[in-house]
């Protein structure tokens, strides 16, 4: 049965869907902000958060377009942070994607404030007319709670915060898995749990999912680390080997490449394990955890 | 009837529980990202937007304290935009309230982090499960969608775009009120019009209401303006005559001191006219537009 499911078909589909959602929140502007939110929203990122949060939905039965929202304030959220990320003052960097990283394009001040606006905007998709339309507000309140805890000073900006204290120094084993869990992991364990609320999965369904969320987030980051070292930098669109030049510990470097592989796909077992009360409808997530160690960028 | 209400001991009063309930957010923590946020959030300011919140809450005969999480989520909002607004790539404020601002206390990273931090955690505070026992979830989504849209791209965001834009051109005095009515009036509108809502206020109050608040905010730049030029900077905690070495356009600049002095009053008239139909619980609003333009700091 597994077999049977194309996977491309599925992430091209919904990234498709996504893009056009994206594109349809702003009005046509030649405002400078407006063309910096665009410039890093619509680089032409895998759309990983918000068609986990989709397929979720799926999973528990709802129905994936009344969640469309939710996942365009995720992606928004998830721009937000490479933006900042970016930036001079943090790790630096002026390709992303292969593209001018936002500052790199447009200039410093724009970049924050861009970042700013993505993060800004995302909870005034959550919280707008048509979303309360789609959703009811007591799930819309959970969805926004999840959310901004996830990508908050306990989740996302901490890990930020320790993967720039863990710059040069060579981190122990736990010391990195609880910085990805925090700085990755988060907002992809959030996206998928609101998926599940939005489609109304019930409290045990709830809980597999983040089980499995848990695992594919830090299967995510593994298989980045490996790719850093092994992958190609024209598919990457990055260069290659920049996590040993801005000497940050990996898992390659901690574990080895190939203790690396092995966990990686241990985690993707687990997270494979965590779906086995799900029926057919959970395929798409089942097929999303192979694809996070197949993949090539 | 107005002259017996002691606007000092209402805002020392107010000021003593919101900085409570700020406080009491946060767990004790070591963590940088922890102190560089409450750095900037406790650093004495005057908690003006927080305070009309609750004061608007109580003149359309709501209970304030059921408003307690917003006020604090709107601080939230304002510290971060201040932190955001001083970075060296903004601003380039060293000092704000007579303290170093977050950047200069920390570091550029961390400050951009900690601006954030704050961002997101009003939204987070803004859906606890605390924030939906006191409110419903239908009047929070109102209240996150009225904030977020306020300090979004279209409000305070595209108003800190067109601040940077302005330095060093000479403003045309429409120019001037259309930034600083994104720039610092939206908040404040939404502020007002956020307690408006908690409070169930009907349409009419609200509408009053924010009236009220759009005049009171301009008026309240007006007098920032002249401050600037006159105050004094001990009691001020900022250098005096910091707005001309920006080469930024004031309304001293553009319209001169006298007229400036006539336009904040006309403005605060305005303010006190929208509030007619208001009982005597609306005399903390009152009080407060008349305090913007004799206050010294």
């Amino acid at each position: 049965m597994m077999d049977s499911f194309d996977l491309d078909a599925y992430l091209s589909s919904k990234r498709r869907q996504i893009n056009a959602a994206l594109d349809a929140l702003f009005r046509h502007s030649t405002r400078n902000i407006v063309k910096a939110m665009k410039h890093s929203l619509m680089a032409g990122g895998k759309r990983l958060r918000p068609i986990l949060c989709l397929a979720a939905v799926e999973a528990v039965g709802g129905d994936g377009r009344n969640a469309m929202r939710t996942a365009c304030a995720i992606e928004m959220i998830h721009t937000y942070s490479l933006i900042h990320d970016d930036l001079p003052a943090m790790d630096d960097d002026d390709l992303r994607r292969g593209e001018p990283t936002c500052h790199a394009a447009f200039d410093e001040a724009t970049a924050v404030l861009a970042g700013d606006a993505l993060l800004t905007l995302a909870f005034e998709i959550l919280s707008s007319g048509a979303s309360t339309r789609e959703n009811n507000s007591t799930d819309l309140i959970r969805v926004i709670h999840t959310l901004s805890a996830a990508a908050g000073y306990q989740g996302m900006i901490e890990g930020q915060m320790q993967d720039m204290a863990g710059e040069g120094v060579s981190l122990a084993l736990e010391d990195l898995e609880k910085m990805h869990a925090l700085k990755t992991g988060a907002l992809i364990e959030a996206s998928v749990t609101a998926g599940a609320m939005l489609g109304k999965g019930n409290d045990v369904q709830v809980r597999q999912l983040k089980a499995y969320a848990k695992n594919i987030g830090l299967a995510f980051q593994v298989a980045d680390d490996i790719l850093n070292v092994e992958g190609d930098p024209e598919i990457m669109g990055k260069n290659v080997g920049s996590d040993q030049l801005h000497l940050k510990s990996t898992y390659p470097l901690v574990l080895g490449l190939d203790q690396s592989k092995k966990f990686s796909k241990k985690l993707v077992n687990n997270a494979l394990k965590a779906l086995e009360n799900f029926d057919t409808k959970a395929h798409p997530l089942r097929a999303i955890a192979n694809y996070i160690i197949d993949r090539k960028k």
